[in-house]
């Protein structure tokens, strides 16, 4: 018999970088998931070290989504990948009127990333998840070579219930007639990225709205059930999102360009940037489509909330057999919004 | 009022490749959506086109798992990246003893992928579920410059639920006099892999031992309710595997090395290769740890089963405060199986 196995030096987590053993199954990546992750998501599922969780949940339907986070660059103003790969898939659980519950976190790293950097994510995760209520309760951690993937990619995958059988909130139920609404401002996480993308500097700095909604959507919910769409225009913007919605519900939809709020120094950037705020990202978000009596008492609801301040109404469903998106200019003439066909802003989320 | 928009062409499934505005949110994305994945996977929730799907669940614990996939080369004798990601987060979800439900699908794809092998890879994670008896009810596409990830990378989510209060089975219940079973050869998968890679053939061809193990499971814990352990030996095989459950549960193991089944072919291999069959991952095998008393039956079911048919008694657990892992071996000495220092299979799932 050989003498017992001597434990592992711990991390270096100032200059240490990860390797592909931390990828391998063995004892460096149980090493790197315990000194890394489950410290920092510190939840009792993560700390037993199983591959799979068992939690409780209670009766109603299941709500899942997932998303894939490839951003670049990683940390910008107002968030980073991780804040975001919380934000994002809470928000789309939110979206369905659904409280959201667990995450899991799946980790794609290159050879070469500092572990300080690594550590600095699975720190803002774990605040943003503490934050919306969430626990990341499983996770899964790969490694490929230098040059096998740009730096990090992280895809969490979010579990919510539906309690109330009232609810049907879905992209197919927008009604012509429907008041269509937005809970702030437009394109403030795109402009955000963007600027520091191309080292733009402003003399009102733009942070990302990156920001966890269900806070907000459990009191518009408990305020109106019968809403009918609730969905967050990140990829693609306003422009994606509403065109999107119009082909799902088969309807038209009509909104007003006075109506929509965007932050003076966001205009200004899309101007520089020969972008159109309509198709830039957000990331706190929602576009809510409500039968219009509800209107008053949805908006009262939204601007009392911290996510909400500036809601607005925007505009209205109308029946149209080409489910087309139009735009109400200030000038009182009519254009199509378009889906994009281009890309102005890769790598946004 | 310009005329409506003008629908887009159908993908050019033979020729046509993946381009940076099939992530970008609008109506490429939409269409590359609904053409491969929705076509592919045909599930009502991702008939509804929502970012969430909204499902029934029975009452029970929920179980959540998480894995990406970034193997290479993504297709290999017996399987590809895509059937992977089903069998091994299948896999998962039925280590805990639940009933795998539900999956969700998130792509990470390289600008220049062609649409051709992501339709292949979608059509098997398509076949692979159904045969597994689950549904893959949600997922998102982003796309990466070219050299921005290598080719395909999937992450998929496994829920299920666990509807049998008696079931316990964890990594940290291994206790001092249990048996220790396999279901079947050891290092397939990795080899099978390796050979590709290498581009090395055999006279007997070695296919992956890539497969969902949920039906076996579920007969298993109808017999034997109170298995303690179920895990799948992948990355760092049985080697890592023996080793992580040692230290979760605090015990030592011994294992007969004439006990252990490996293909003649697949041992050839290893010796030519310099690899241990240990230590070679595997897809479509797993570990349990019993009650010895129920060793007879449950080796029964398992080899009356397709995924179980060269089951084995490998071992046993024994108390040990140092939590090693010993090998009796075919001469009568014991020697350590260490987890692996390095890593002779990276990207191998």
């Amino acid at each position: 018999m050989n003498s017992p196995v001597r434990p592992f030096p711990p991390l270096d987590h100032t200059h240490g970088l990860v390797e592909m053993v931390h990828g391998a199954g063995g004892r460096a990546m149980t090493q790197l998931v315990r000194e890394i992750f489950v410290t920092a998501f510190d939840t009792p599922a993560l700390r037993r070290g199983d591959d799979t969780a068992r939690v409780p949940i209670p009766p109603g339907r299941l709500v899942l989504t997932t998303d894939s986070y490839v951003i670049t660059p990683r940390i910008f103003p107002g968030g980073d990948i991780g804040s975001m790969a919380v934000h994002g898939t809470v928000n789309d659980v939110a979206m369905s009127g659904a409280q959201p519950l667990y995450l899991s976190a799946g980790f794609i790293l290159e050879e070469g990333l500092p572990l300080s950097e690594l550590a600095w994510i699975a720190g803002t995760m774990a605040r943003a998840a503490h934050e919306a209520g969430v626990a990341i309760v499983t996770g899964d951690t790969k490694v490929v070579e230098r040059g096998g993937c740009d730096g990090l990619f992280i895809t969490t995958t979010g579990v919510g219930v539906l309690t109330d059988d009232r609810v049907d909130i879905a992209g197919d139920r927008a009604r012509p007639g429907d008041a269509i609404l937005i809970s702030g401002t437009l394109g403030d996480h795109g402009i955000a990225v963007m600027s520091q993308r191309e080292n733009l500097s402003f003399d009102t700095p733009i942070l990302s709205d990156s920001a966890a909604l269900n806070g907000l959507v459990e009191r518009m919910v408990a305020a109106v059930p019968d809403i009918h769409v609730l969905r967050d225009p990140t990829r693609g913007g306003l422009a994606a999102t509403l065109n999107e919605l119009a082909d799902q519900s088969g309807v038209g939809m009509v909104v007003r360009e006075t109506a929509l709020p965007v932050r003076p120094e966001v205009r200004g950037a899309c101007e520089l940037l020969g972008l159109d705020p309509l198709s830039v990202a957000n990331e706190g978000k929602l576009i809510a489509i409500v039968p219009a009596e509800h209107t008053d008492t949805l908006l009262a609801v939204m601007r009392d909330h911290p996510r909400g301040h500036h809601a607005a109404l925007i505009g209205e469903v109308i029946a149209d057999p080409d489910h087309i998106v139009q735009l109400e200019t200030a000038l009182g003439g009519r254009r199509i919004i378009d889906w994009l066909a281009g890309d102005p802003l890769p790598r946004i989320c």
